[in-house]
């Protein structure tokens, strides 16, 4: 009995003292059993990134919900660290839905592939888990009770009618109080670049070194985009997925004379 | 007129002095003037990962191609972080390829996500120029003289003919002697998950550590997924994309009752 309440993992790649994990999990623990699962450190922009050559650690950490303490765990790894150990090791059973973040900064356009809130997500999407990724659209100082109150309705929805499979949402919130927010759209990842711009320093002894800076491009005036959603006052909802296959080329690509290797190698 | 000739320029996960990367500049060498940026350590499961939070550094490295001393950066970073310095800091003007590998084992399936080498393709395509990734499929001990010169072949076509725009190939190669080796099949990624099994162990001061451990698991009964090519001979061409957007779910999510959440707001 005690276990139809559903079950809900929870991470994040600012780590779990990040004041968004903690709004998050006191939006799920209004609908469902939490555990989080969270990085001991900052670990944004590690995208996909796994522990292999080292081990990982998890402690337990203490974490106050708002009705009384949720069971934490603190990871030595990465986001899909955090997940593929809580789903093999920590968790007392399957859970019925992945949410991660809320991340500190917006997750739109080419930024995605660079998330790792989002591929802890895209982690539980692998395993065949509903699994969402939450950003509130602000970098620092943000108030998270508006995109508390988004996390806590778009959960609701995908607990009650599931995703379909290997598809994980990606939700970015815009800074605004929740009675300015107008809505959900649903989304398609803007085209986006970062035109680089390292800073070249030398250090006390005379080396150069380089850090990463950039400029971001939008090159997608389209108003069906993550960044358009969320610059005009919308919950962005863009559905991602973890097959990477550019499926609208495979017929085009099979035009090209590849077989001149096939003519080439079977002439053995 | 010396700059008429293609600038290719070469990175991998596996670290500037793998033998996979060796090879690939060989092959490289013959069609266009190279330049090696690459990792100084070992990068494997890396994913996209970016270093933002350290400096990163370039040292000039002693790079031998078939020919003769090749232009080569060893850097403290992720193999993303390579293209992007590279564009940006090293090369003496933008190069018309970017090739990544020869990866040392395969990236086929979800592996393409934790994949270091696929990202520094990735990166390129984000970039606005045309790339390729790499893969032997063969962990340790491979010969690379087949997948060199499929390695060839392959950035010869894609240096004639150009990709579609935002579109990189994710190549693997069977581990077979070259005449074995039936073509080029064009390839969607397979559907797969790993099933997860950390190693539990005690350190020495009786602490747990966990270590990645696991079951690779085929999902895909295809007989156009890049596993099935190279288990059957063919080198795997899977055109792949940095838009994450599942397109074909769109209207689906459209359909669903996002409204509550516009009316639960629009009555501010």
């Amino acid at each position: 009995m005690k276990e139809s309440r559903p079950l809900i993992l929870i991470s994040n790649d600012d780590g779990i003292e990040a004041a968004g994990i903690l709004s998050l999990a006191a939006a799920m623990d209004s609908l469902a059993d939490v555990v989080v699962v969270a990085p001991l450190q900052e670990m944004s922009a590690i995208g996909h990134a796994i522990t292999m050559r080292e081990p990982v650690r998890a402690r337990s950490w203490p974490f106050r919900g708002p009705s009384g303490p949720i069971m934490a765990y603190a990871v030595s790894g990465t986001p899909a660290d955090c997940i593929k150990l809580a789903i093999d090791k920590l968790v007392p059973r399957k859970p019925d839905l992945v949410v991660s973040g809320i991340n500190h900064g917006p997750n739109t356009a080419v930024n995605v592939i660079y998330s790792g809130t989002v591929s802890a997500a895209t982690e539980a999407a692998i395993l065949g888990i509903p699994a969402i990724a939450f950003s509130h659209c602000k970098w620092s100082g943000a108030d998270f009770e508006a995109s508390g109150r988004v996390a806590t309705q778009i959960a609701t929805r995908v607990l009650k009618g599931g995703l379909p499979s290997g598809i994980l949402l990606n939700v970015n919130i815009p800074d605004l109080p929740y009675s300015d927010i107008k809505g959900c759209m649903i989304t398609r990842q803007a085209r986006s670049m970062w035109e680089e711009s390292f800073a070249e320093r030398l250090d006390p002894f005379n080396k150069t070194y380089y850090w990463l800076s950039g400029t971001f491009i939008n090159l997608d005036s389209g108003e069906n985009t993550d960044l358009w959603a969320v610059e005009n006052g919308w919950v962005s909802v863009t559905p991602i997925q973890h097959d990477l296959t550019a499926h609208q080329t495979l017929e085009g690509l099979r035009e090209w004379s590849w077989e001149d290797l096939a003519a080439e190698s079977s002439t053995k």
